[in-house]
């Protein structure tokens, strides 16, 4: 049977402790494995990415399987296929797993009807990354334990991050106590009563008020070129107002961590020291995790 | 002992129906194997592809090869090396396998001397692409079996397309009757008068009357940035007159099938509704083909 | 217990004797082998480079590694994340190797810190090449017999070259007596002193006395971009003064060879057809053996 991870929407709390439990075991051990030989993942970016098209593809070759990379700004979108064809294509070439990252929301849903492999988001837009959320979360409980009892503040641009979207349906699911702190300019009422009422998550404009007990802070990335000017002032500004340090950390609970998905802008999301700080700042060993998961994650979409 | 293939001309029938029986078996099971474990692969590409060079590296993986992506563009051109030099560089690593995509007609054929490896033509400027004849006279034999027994109709830029090139060498090689459906601006007398003799082809400029009897009406892909203005006064009148739909099909002979290289304009050669009618098209079974076919060209390459 | 290769000075002259013995095996049978099964290659290159990216990937797959490729133009470097944080990024991942090319002098050093992996200098600015030097050395022993016996006459832009550099270190260090031929422009005084003193190389402005009694002449690449005008009137007027053909041959010692890192400009630094000469010429030898010569150096580096 073969079973796709398009949003976090598909997969019960169960299904993710056991791909957690997975991930445990591979992140222990990263030595190659063969449970996936004979299977072929193929990386289908439209958009750059190193860590999430590197992660995918030593996952992949760490269990086995064999990996093949198409990165279409360099392809056929040039020659005018649209990519329902392009997607046909891939598919019919039989690969075991696809991975799709693209800038179009909701397009990884739309091409799932041409994919008869294991579909896999592997970013869309500013909808999904299930994948990273699977891992993040993943860091949380091995730092954190039970994600129920938890607090985890998501600080920055909410509106548009697809991490912090993934993160709100995953987390939340678990029973975690979700907050968020954004720029009041990014938060429209529609999308602040959409957190409220379908996950109870509490929106801030204050940094310190919304650290307030949190277990974890989750820095979300600026998009420079998309935010200055049109939402931040200036990114010292920014830094001022939402960025991490050690000293506003302290408002969250004690022994409280620090996590971004990467990469990171120093002195902007997080200063640097904080960033640098392994007693505190989890942000590499997320990037570690990711390979483990997504060897736990491809594990189970092969079941 | 090793063999290449540049051009159609160097195999025999007999050489082509074991290349077509093997890929019939792995085109049934598309798993992997170690036949040719310990080969090496290198895709030499001077041209954007993603179906030719992701098919060759699947092929290769899917029998056991390794592979290295070599994208000229990206690389040693800017240095002013010249392309023998390349070749012969690339031929030091010792590769088994080199396939070679570029712009220049008669290209492979002169880097064959520096070349000791299997050198297979991946397509070369307007002169022949011979792995796309080979799965496309496999697809047609699965479908409609015995080639001396059809009629062909090839429909498009003739003049200017390899795959047309080698599907009539290889067509015709077989007794099949192969015709061409061309815009008059683009079938010089020359040209005309090479298909008459050497290949017994017939040339219409008349979609209808071209396709009349025509077990498979196998379209070509309009070059647009090559063709608007030069040749075709626009994209709709050539649809008008040399598009295919369900209505011109009825033209051919009941039952015949379409196909297409890819990747497709849609509504320019070809109707969207007929690409995408399971019954009558075999465009995606041509890219199914392709990898099943380069499995099986490889390992008789490397006899 | 891991190694780097960072400079050739991390390496005794018997530490580099047993690569070349290791090379000398592979060299003569390049079968792929499974010495380094379950080992991962990151290949980080910030630089185009088809001939030692290839090289390295082919060596470390002929080993049984896996390889993972990361062309940093078409990456993270737009997002504005630091050299270091990739690093990191890269490092997380859990390599076993990463070899990096960059074109700032002595980054690879600095980044040393960040990567717990067997780090490879593929190459730093005008610092260091150091594998280039171990298959440029590995063909001079193959073909000339004991290194301290030979005189190694080296030609072009030594300052600007990491090939001369890790070669003069690496010769030097085995007795021989080596000399740079180099126009003035390209010879600061405090560069010359450091050459004499250091190495006891002699520098020569005129190649007809700096190649006399030379067992080889190293040519160096010339950087057009750089060079033109800058330094040199014309390419021309370089090849002429500084060119070798083989006229100007005959004043090295009888039986002297001629190498070349690649890419070679054809009548710049080398005339074509000694380029081509396979009796004089060890150019193709060079690439034939780099793959040889990293795989051994992989291998060393795991021990």
């Amino acid at each position: 049977m073969k079973r796709d991870l398009i949003s976090i929407d598909q997969l019960s709390t169960s299904q993710i402790k056991d791909i957690h439990l997975l991930a445990k075991k591979y992140f222990k051990n990263p030595k190659f494995r063969s449970k996936l030989k004979g299977k072929l993942l193929i990386n289908f970016f439209f958009e750059n990415s190193t860590r999430t098209r590197l992660s995918f593809e030593i996952a992949a070759k760490r269990m086995g399987a064999e990996v093949v990379n198409v990165d279409v700004s360099l392809s056929s979108l040039k020659k005018g296929e649209t990519i329902e064809d392009m997607a046909k294509t891939i598919n019919a070439m039989r690969p075991d797993f696809v991975a799709i990252r693209h800038n179009a929301s909701g397009i990884v849903d739309l091409l799932k009807k041409y994919i008869s492999a294991s579909l896999i988001n592997a970013g869309d837009g500013t909808n999904e990354h299930p994948s990273q959320a699977l891992l993040d979360s993943f860091v949380i409980w091995q730092n954190k334990g039970d994600l129920s009892k938890l607090k985890i503040a998501i600080c920055g641009d909410v509106l548009h991050s697809r991490v912090a979207r993934s993160n709100i349906k995953l987390l939340t699911k678990f029973g975690a106590k979700v907050v968020v702190i954004t720029p009041p300019t990014l938060m429209p009422s529609g999308f602040k009563q959409w957190l409220k009422e379908k996950f109870n998550v509490e929106v801030f404009n204050d940094l310190q008020k919304g650290i307030a007990k949190a277990d974890v802070v989750m820095m979300l990335r600026i998009q420079q070129e998309r935010m200055l000017g049109a939402y931040i002032p200036s990114l010292g500004e920014y830094f001022k107002t939402f960025g991490l340090n050690h000293e506003k950390l302290k408002y969250a609970k004690q022994g409280a961590l620090v996590m971004h998905p990467g990469p990171i802008n120093r002195d902007v999301e997080i200063s640097s020291n904080l960033a640098d700080d392994e007693n505190v700042s989890l942000i590499l060993e997320q990037v570690e995790a990711g390979v483990a998961v997504r060897q736990a994650l491809l594990q189970f979409l092969n079941k």
